[in-house]
């Protein structure tokens, strides 16, 4: 039963397969899309195609970039002697955020998950190893998520790293900033018991 | 404070530009669109543009479409003495799924609105003039929304067709199928004791 006129049926399709839009909110964006100038449709195709066609991942840290090394790794004053490896490119932004880290990144684009099909082979670890072995590294922060998937390959990583002898660290746990102890889980509590520091 | 490569910026600036989407949404909806296959994302970007390019509005009723007649038009079996007033295409697709009405259309894309300053010249009133006064016309169902403004473009409406001399109806305000009467709100309950019809 197809009442829409075939490009915007098709159009609502496209929108309809992106994660998270059901088909109302589908058929609500084509409709915005038939409502807007030709030339901000025109603009947003070519956002489209562009994105796809011009962003490829960093030679040496496999974030996204357009150029054959990313803007971080190309800067002449980060620390080139530690690595942060995160599990995808929202992380680097994350921590880019802080402003607070100023060596490079190694992006795994994903986590190793038996339950997803995901082998250590299908993520970015090989590139890793590979510019470890290269020499210069002195530190290698473990920066994946503190879930299961996230804690198995950033301990996966860290006993491929043992043979190169480099210093390899993980993000702290702990109680987050501005919350309540009353309110904060028991494993994060226990957490930021054992990692205590005097002051 | 940009942290992305540019083409993938510019393509979350274009998914947060869309009604309901935020700059997260947007995020992981261009992440998405990374992760897909090429030849997807073209197939996207072409549905965007033809869209735009290939619909236009029936000459007659005023719907979407991409002949110069809509289908339901130019459908031989279709009652054309009857003409059924709505305020958008979302309307004709759920009129048409009640598979009860076989008269025409006119889509009037949008409602008299002086507070959003759209004023009777901005939608398709005189277009619906000219066809009643072509004549063979016996009845227009007024189907706007049953709120404020949907009310006043119906009388207007109504007012403006008193020299054609055509019967001019309006839907049935009453309590909706499958609702209980405790929860019916007194607005629609009132209309649907003044409807009241004999059985």
């Amino acid at each position: 039963m197809q009442f829409f006129p075939a490009p915007v049926e098709n159009l609502i399709d496209h929108f309809a397969r992106l994660p998270g839009i059901g088909r109302k909110t589908a058929q609500r964006l084509a409709f915005h899309i038939l409502n807007m100038p030709e030339q901000e449709a025109k603009s947003f195709a070519e956002a489209l195609v562009n994105a796809k066609a011009e962003v490829r991942l960093c030679r040496s840290c496999q974030n996204l970039t357009v150029d054959e090394l990313c803007p971080i790794c190309s800067a002449p004053q980060r620390d080139k002697s530690t690595i942060c490896v995160v599990s995808g490119p929202k992380d680097v932004v994350a921590i880019e955020r802080t402003c607070e880290y100023k060596g490079l990144y190694h992006v795994l684009h994903g986590v190793i998950s038996p339950m997803n099909h995901v082998s250590p082979d299908d993520i970015r670890i090989k590139e890793l190893l590979a510019r470890v072995s290269n020499g210069g590294i002195s530190e290698i922060i473990m920066a994946t998520n503190p879930d299961t998937e996230g804690e198995a390959t950033a301990l996966y990583i860290a006993r491929l790293l043992k043979p190169f002898n480099v210093k390899v660290t993980r993000l702290a746990y702990g109680i987050p900033m501005g919350s309540h102890l009353e309110f904060t889980d028991e494993v994060t509590l226990g957490r930021a018991l054992e990692g205590r520091r005097e002051i």
